[in-house]
């Protein structure tokens, strides 16, 4: 089942085109994953990373943009767990204005485990599997675009 | 009376030192601004700004850094009005932990009044002065630092 | 033949693991790309949007992220066109350091072709398909990563 | 005498009004005191901070903001040093377009001398102040607005 959360896209977060500007899209899909670690997980990532050395780095990214984002949009942001590995996850994500219909833009974001005192991949552990597994989703329901 | 807001600082507004980068707690000060505009006011400022054609840009800024901001931290975001002029509005904004306590910096930003759609200064409208009115502080409120 | 430049990656720029930020990298593919139009085509990207009214939004992005960036690292990002179509073009960007070598991270990057008055598509310009006709590259010269 | 580099002002780095927002210029002048190492004192300024663990965080800022800067311009940034302590340093930043006449903005930002190591104050090394001293800069010659 994927999670939500409401999102400001900001008065300073717009280009010359008067649009987002896809790099701060990618900025907020990073804003809502690190949300559903403290919102969703209640385990906020900085203490993933600090206390427990652990990280999910992005290591391979895939997006389409369907439709622009204006200032005074508040999209909803969706994260939907796509594939569990061992060493890796791929998190679905995708913005809907109003929290529904079709996506204005979507993500696949394949993400390595990284033991961040070592700066290694490893394997992720069991417990953030177990975690996790509530998050999945098929991928029909990764929604696609118009 | 201030008003004030939790503010999530991100993974990604880090600078090389591990703390915050100052240009972003500025940014983070903006966002507030919006914030209160959304959540005090409620009158979102995109609505300000694309309506009712008027804007509050910053003509002079002056900021206090008195101790760094980590990732991690969930700083407030206090939010006070210092002087409304003819066609100016002074904030002071400042940060603290947990609410309470020393600000970890402070920013004293001096506003202009302006007709966004001939982008020339006006006069502050007597609704945004009596709706502000509840928001002023005195000299002595806005918190020095360490 | 693809193009290059050098790129001063940011002290405000890095992530709370120590390294580049992954929107942060977007952005500079983007700064890459601005430079390519003011340094190389001698036609500022600017003047594209607001005297040509015509743009080069991005409707499509793969990248895959091979090795991480540091604050000191100078790299080199690299641009080639590999796909010129009849409303879209598709770029090829890549980091290096030093100029060679495996790439750091690497981005496929698909445009529509934009008339900006009316924020419709449009066919792409006979002068600039003559113009990117230089900067196209093969499939297989857009490098692979570690 | 000051020094001063050419700035590109990127399309991702304006405001839903249009122009430049502010937090972004205070970041164009970090990226211009980081080009100053690079390309006035030829000691990258990661160098300094990595290798001779000091640092120069800034602790107050006082800014103002005289035109607006639109997306083509490309500004010129000047640095000035306008006063060296003991454990401090003073700069005078400011951006014109066309490299002269009066400024579109000015900050004067003051820099604490920190050593990374210890994350603490220390004194500014005899070789930085003979290095810093032929960029200082008559309060006179730090330019006010309009």
């Amino acid at each position: 089942m994927s999670w939500s959360t409401r999102l400001r896209y900001r008065f300073g977060d717009i280009d010359d085109a008067g649009i987002a500007y896809y790099p701060k899209l990618l900025h907020c899909f990073h804003c809502a994953f690190e949300d559903w670690w403290s919102d969703a997980l209640h385990h906020p990532y900085p203490r993933l990373l600090h206390d427990d050395q652990l990280g999910f780095p992005t290591v391979k990214l895939e997006c389409e943009f369907f439709a622009p984002i204006r200032y005074g949009d508040e999209p909803t942001v969706h994260l939907g767990v796509l594939r569990i590995g061992t060493g890796s996850v791929e998190f679905g994500m995708w913005m809907t204005k109003g929290g529904a219909g079709k996506p204005l833009c979507r993500a696949r974001i394949l993400t390595a485990t990284v033991d961040m005192a070592k700066m290694q991949k490893c394997s992720l552990p069991e417990v953030w599997r177990e975690r996790f597994a509530p998050f999945v989703i098929r991928e029909e329901d990764f929604p696609r675009g118009r």
